[in-house]
């Protein structure tokens, strides 16, 4: 929406970068449950045994984001990342230690350093009822694969609210040229976070009712790929730039938003693999020098992808678990967006 | 141990601090299952309504500590500490939110910040076999109490390993004076690290079979609890006085090791209560320039509680998760901790 | 010039903040000297006697930051802060030990942490002549004073550049409601960075001329000053907000970019005094919980501060010191901000 | 002292890492100027062209050092680093900077990050009397060059004082085999902390006078030098291992230590040169799962390097800045020392 100066990769999503798989598992039954779940696998492979580098950028920590200690230490993952409500991490660590114990291969593996993140959709759904389940992470990890990623009410984003509105998965694109090279980067959000959203500069406006439900606190978790050659601490670098889009949106950054990006990049040259692990090894990468335009070109997407959440996001109903009351999240009004 | 300048409590236990209870899960069950563990609870009361400001100090990052990115951002705990095994953080996540959630005056909580360390005792215990499980987890929260803490290979500290022995579970406290108050802080460890154990300084020799199977990775965590009234700030400079009494030990400080030590204050002059939490409140805490006895009792009371985790620790008898095959680790000799 | 939900002070300056201090010496002789220096003095007493928390944000750490680790550490301030260019770092560190040991009252100051920040004004000054001096620094120190603030291409903004454009000092301030209360906060910029400047969500564009030299490296330092008291751990994340009004100004936020952010509190119920700081002492600070509006209304204050010091600068030509040749940076055209 | 397990190397200094050049200036003049500096040169190059990957550890940050967020952020240095007094840091960075512009290929430098390192040697020296000067700082880097290193009382620890005796530089290095190669590391250390001084585990005891006056503050720098080709994360871990040794020799670890190690990799394969700085580059680096015998052997070698700084210093008359008046700090006893 903001002017881009990068083109969109072929899907305008996650999985333009080559290797990433993404998966949804929808939970909304009855009155009362509204959550999800939502797979990203970095590559085809056995993600344990070739591991990526990666970083977590933590701008407000006030979240349950789990595995961040190692991917500091240690600057890769060695699982596939899942999004989903905040009293569901622990499951998710379940689910991806089950996961990654049974795959071929691993199977006198005993550390693994499961990747979650949440936001809390406790607004729409009875978040103290223990959806979704392990089972059903599973199922997400399961059913994860390339190709057009479903946006909005959907996977993790399935009861999250953005700027009184209904919020959820969004994601976006860009190709960058650094140095004689092309490369893909790529970023999906869950949305859950307040403020007073600006989109092309123009405040948009809530309607009466929704205003005074409006509250600014809430998260955001924003999962960045990359084919391009970085290191762990120029993935650390990019992922925080994501908070350079999230705060273009109009984000307030109250005191109870969790906001965390994750970044890792795919590229064969920084892979570590089990013949690279072994001693010394040679990489590939990006100079600091040259990063510049990957940062810039994340900016922009972050921003995209998180109105795409809002966009693509229908109006639910659902039960406000903090009040123990039935709610309603409206869709953004698409009278207003024309006439901005 | 080491010279000590600082007398120690009653129990000399972390629970020496008024109000701190200590729970031990133990399962030992069959030829395999060898692990556990051990809650630690900050005070009688509803510890998410009555939060205690803490602090972690990381050292080295490969390992699973959960709520790590909370605490550091608010500066505070909101729920009691798990100390398990590694493939079990998600099930500790899990049993702390539902104890939490099932507190009275907590029915509308819809977000918590779960604490849970862990290290990795896969040398003795099957820790691919998903325990200790959520009940047991609960178990021990339910049977946490004041008084006398069992040490050695018992909860979280049945199947680990220290320095090549059989490590575990120790404790310690120390009563230190400041400026005109004498205050209390207590540490309790779970040992499963590597290197040279030193001794009274001198160099503790494992024989020739214990040492050929001595892997200098593993873990440790270190839990502080004081009445001191610290703010966040200085508790985890305090937290981070661990790793000076862990280096003493002889610590190889590997790259495979997960080095983690937890402080927080039970003081009532620093407990932020719901009317504290509301708007502007009043705290009193110890000034950067008088903190620094606390800090130097704390390196010694770390490392007395490391050697009680190994000289109170039985040989045991278990699974090698990681060969396959059944593994023993030794207690320490008590014939050359004689010579010394 | 976003919208604004939160009132100015009566000077909309850093300043509106009672005690608040600032001084500006300008260097702009010949045809190459085209810098200078700020100085920001917390208080009217003496600053290294009665300290104030603070807390350092650093968004991309590619810059020269004087005193970082100690504030950290620590959590406060005991000197006024000067801005200044990035080869004059070491002069200001001399110029603010000597105006502070020369104190009354600091006759026995053995150690002191003195606070510098800068951003490269290379491309309009004659960086490698070692100006400002030392003695030009005291002489901002000698000459801060309260009340309106000079902005745009003085002091420290004698030679920067933002956005392709003369960039230099401005500064805003808020009128913050929290709980019961109305607190003041203030920012202070040096603007010095690039990217695609959005004013009211509209890309102001360069000339060809100025398109081509813009570079988007560069840096920014931002100052803010609060009388809410607000203890450190709030501070860094009070601080760390300004990157979000940065963000929105369309920062590049490129690798060559060092952004900083300083916040201190002058409540008095916070600050340090030589008699808090010999045992315990009670201190009354905000919440977690009531500091949002802090935020929000930093990050419009900080665009703002921006916007100023851009609106406020005026076309100034020099010497680039990396081609060694004569330069000239333009302001902002008024007639393009008034198609905006 | 502490049993040692990998060899020295031949100087047992941080020179035997190849390239690397240390050159001291000693301000030891009439009865109060008692301080002084010490220059590590990374390599015989340009160090500005062809920067080194390097880290910094803060254990304790109540200190000074210059260019820490531009280190961490870019995991390299690009100057000499100069170890100093607290008061002198400012001049440390102008000479840095003078000295790094004048280097020839250097012209149109007009950034830069100086690395200057100090402690508070107050206790025998008029540290507010502005010494060492620019122009000696300058003589300490012409005069460093490779081979045997002086330790002791000289340099940057004229002043010093440790464990209440005469502390000063000290020096050390291994043989460290990783997979198939062996690769070499040195560690300089300007001690100037307290705490309970031991030796090979047994408490040194001062003498009364000694006892009286013996002040657990202080601080501690520490440079690492090593030809292991590592990057800037692994090199950041390696830094923190010196807290290891710091701690083993009964480091009080106390509010006014502040803790510094800087570790920088000389191995060409991670040199940052003008063409690998381009674009996208090789980099041959050993993987984390190799790194654990660099991480032990810096241990035992700082411990050593400690100790060499004490053993090698001489008994020091003085002036403590801190009361005004004459001070003598003794060296270790000899008598005690033959005792232990």
């Amino acid at each position: 929406m903001a002017p881009s100066r990068y083109r969109p990769g072929l899907l305008n999503a996650i999985t333009d970068v080559p290797g990433v798989k993404v998966g949804h598992l929808t939970c909304h039954e009855g009155d009362r449950i509204r959550t999800g779940v939502t797979a990203i696998v970095p590559h085809a492979g056995n993600v344990f045994q070739e591991k990526v580098p990666a970083a977590l950028g933590v701008f407000n920590g006030f979240g349950k984001f789990a595995g961040s200690t190692q991917i500091e230490e240690l600057g890769e993952i060695e699982t596939p990342v899942l999004l989903t409500n905040t009293l569901a991490v622990g499951r998710g660590i379940e689910a991806i230690n089950r996961y990654t114990l049974a795959q071929p291969g691993n199977e006198r593996v005993v550390s693994l350093n499961a990747v979650v993140g949440e936001t809390n959709d406790s607004r729409l759904n009875d978040i103290r009822a223990e959806r979704p389940t392990v089972d059903e992470m599973l199922a997400a990890l399961a059913t994860a694969k390339p190709g057009p990623v479903e946006e909005g009410a959907v996977g993790a984003g399935t009861g999250t609210v953005a700027f009184g509105m209904k919020g959820g998965i969004g994601t976006s694109s860009r190709q960058v040229p650094v140095s004689e090279e092309t490369y893909t980067l790529g970023v999906l959000v869950q949305s859950n976070y307040g403020g007073a959203l600006m989109i092309n500069g123009r405040l948009y406006r809530l309607d009466d009712d929704d205003m005074k439900k409006h509250d600014k606190d809430g998260s955001i978790v924003m999962v960045v790929a990359t084919d391009a050659p970085l290191c762990s601490r120029n993935l650390k670098r990019l992922a925080e730039r994501c908070f350079g889009g999230l705060a273009r949106t109009g984000a307030a950054l109250s005191n109870g938003s969790g906001d965390y990006a994750l970044a890792f990049s795919t590229a064969a040259t920084v892979r570590r693999t089990p013949e690279r692990r072994k001693s010394i090894a040679e990489y590939s990468v990006l100079s600091n020098d040259v990063v510049s335009p990957l940062f810039e070109a994340l900016i922009e997407a972050t921003e995209e992808a998180i109105l795409n959440s809002i966009t693509m996001a229908k109006t639910t109903r659902g039960y406000d678990a903090g009040t123990g009351k039935p709610s309603t999240v409206h869709a953004i009004s698409l009278d207003v967006l024309r006439r901005l």
